[in-house]
C-alpha cells in the first residue's frame, strides 16, 4: 500500500545546477533526493516540489512530496535520509498524509527572500550566499518602489523567457518588504501566489536600481505598463536568493505554523 | 624608503592549509596574501601575523605586517589586493606605521570565537561554519566550568604538541564566555594573552564535554592541576574556530577600538 509523504528540505544551493531533475547532470537536488529515497525504498521514487529553484539559489523550506510503500515512520526516514544525503541538503521535517496532496498544485502562495551585503568589502563568508553591493542603497526609494510593484499585474517586465510558452503572466504580489536586520544586511522578502521564471531575481534588479537612484519610484508604473522585459534593469544574481517558506491553505498540509503571512 | 604597512584581514579557512607559508603547498593564505603584495610592489614582499591559523580556522580580525617601498596610499593598497585576491579572503583595513610594529610581539591578548550549532539536525549554510552538536547542552554547566578556567594558569592539559618545544605553558585567560546569540546557535569566546597550539579548540572539547554532561565543572581544577592533555576531552573540530580580534596596548597600533575588552 503506497502513502504520501511530504519533506521539508533546506539546502545550500552553491554545488548544485539547481532543483530539477536534468538527463545531463546527476548534480541537481532532485536527483540526488531520488537517488537517496529509492535506495531506502529500494524501488524508484520520483518526488514533486512546490517549485524549481535555478541553479545556485537557495531553499530554507522546500515542500517535496512523493508517494511510496508505509516503509518507514516520518522520524525514521528523516534520520535515514539525512545519513546519506551530503551536509549541504537536510530534510528539516517529515510526514506522512492520509489526503492527496501536491506540493505546487496545493499551495496558495510562496515567500522567497533576497540577501543583499551592502558594504564597500564584501563579507568573505557571504561569496555564496549573498549579492555584494558596494555602493550604498537607498531603502526609502527602495520601499517607495515596492509600494507601486505589490498587487494583482501582469508582471511581463519581470519575466525571463524560459523558452516554453507562458501566456498568463499575472501574479498576485501579497506583500513586498526590505529590512535591514543587521548594519550592512538587506533583506527583499516577497510572498506571490506565484513566481513568474526569475520574477524574483528580476524584481531584486529593479529594486537595487531604485536603490543606487539609476531608476526612480515612480517609473515603477511605467515599466509594469511596458509589459516588456526590455525596459526593465539587470537581473539579480542566483546566489542572493532563496526559497524561504510555501505557504498553503489546507489544515492538512504542511505548514500552516504561526509565521505564514495572512494575505489580504 | 621602506615604510611599514599593517593590514586587517578577515578569510573564510575552508579551502586553504592555514595561515603559515608552506614548502609542499601554495594553498596558505600568508602564500597567496605574499603573492598578491609581491605583484603590486614589484619586488618580493614577506609578512608577519600576529598568529598562525591553522587548516579550516576563519578569521574576522587578523592583523598582518610588512615592509615595502610607499608606493601606494593604504586606500589604495586595499583596493588593489582585494582585486587581486581570491573573495574568500579581503582586507578590511590598511594603513601606515611610522613606528615599528610586529603584529605578534606587539599583541597584548587575543580574542578567538567558537560557533556551535546545537540542534538535531545541522543547518546546511553553517556545515563549514560551525561544529554541529545534535544533543542538548548545559549553558549553566559551561559557564560554571568556564569560571574554572578563566585566569593564570598551566593551560598544559590544554595543550597539543605542535612538535617543537613549549617550554612554559602559562597563560592568562581573562575572559571565556558562552552565549546564545539566538536559539540553536551557541558561541563561546576566549581572551587570554597567549594561546597554546590548539588551546582554544581543547578549552572548547572540554566545555562541550561539561555541557553534555560527561564531565562535572568541578572537574576542571583537576584536570588543570593534571597539566596532562590525556585526562582531558577531545579537541573541537577546526571549521567551528575564528580569530575574531588582536589587541594591542599602544595607541599607534591598529585596534583600539571600542570592541577592545580592558582585560583586568
Amino acid at each position: 500500500m503506497l502513502s504520501t509523504y511530504i519533506l521539508t528540505l533546506s539546502y545550500k544551493g552553491t554545488r548544485y545546477q539547481g532543483w530539477q531533475r536534468q538527463a545531463n547532470t546527476p548534480h541537481t537536488i532532485q536527483q540526488i533526493l531520488e537517488n537517496a529515497l529509492s535506495t531506502l525504498f529500494s524501488t524508484p521514487i520520483t518526488t514533486d516540489a512546490s517549485g524549481r529553484t535555478d541553479a545556485g539559489v537557495h531553499a530554507l523550506g522546500q515542500i517535496v512530496a512523493f508517494r511510496a510503500p508505509r516503509k518507514f515512520s516520518p522520524a525514521t526516514l528523516l534520520r535515514a535520509l539525512n545519513a546519506h544525503l551530503p551536509p549541504d541538503i537536510r530534510v528539516l521535517r517529515a510526514r506522512h498524509t492520509p489526503t492527496p496532496f501536491h506540493p505546487r498544485f496545493d499551495a496558495h502562495s510562496k515567500t522567497y527572500l533576497y540577501k543583499i551585503y551592502n558594504h564597500p568589502i564584501h563579507d568573505p563568508f557571504l561569496v555564496e550566499l549573498a549579492w555584494h553591493q558596494p555602493l550604498p542603497l537607498s531603502l526609502p526609494a527602495m520601499r517607495q518602489a515596492a509600494r507601486h510593484l505589490i498587487g494583482r499585474h501582469d508582471f511581463s517586465a519581470f519575466f525571463t523567457n524560459p523558452g516554453y510558452p507562458v501566456p498568463d503572466r499575472t501574479r498576485t504580489l501579497y506583500r513586498l518588504t526590505i529590512s535591514q536586520p543587521a548594519p550592512h544586511h538587506i533583506e527583499i522578502r516577497a510572498t506571490a501566489d506565484g513566481f513568474l521564471h526569475r520574477m524574483m531575481r528580476n524584481l531584486v534588479g529593479t529594486l537595487v536600481a531604485v536603490g543606487r537612484q539609476k531608476l526612480s519610484p515612480q517609473q515603477i508604473p511605467l515599466l509594469l505598463e511596458s509589459k516588456s522585459r526590455l525596459h526593465a534593469p539587470a537581473t539579480a544574481p542566483a546566489h542572493g536568493l532563496y526559497l524561504e517558506k510555501v505557504h498553503y491553505r489546507k489544515p492538512s498540509t504542511p505548514h500552516q505554523s504561526k509565521t505564514s503571512p495572512s494575505p489580504q
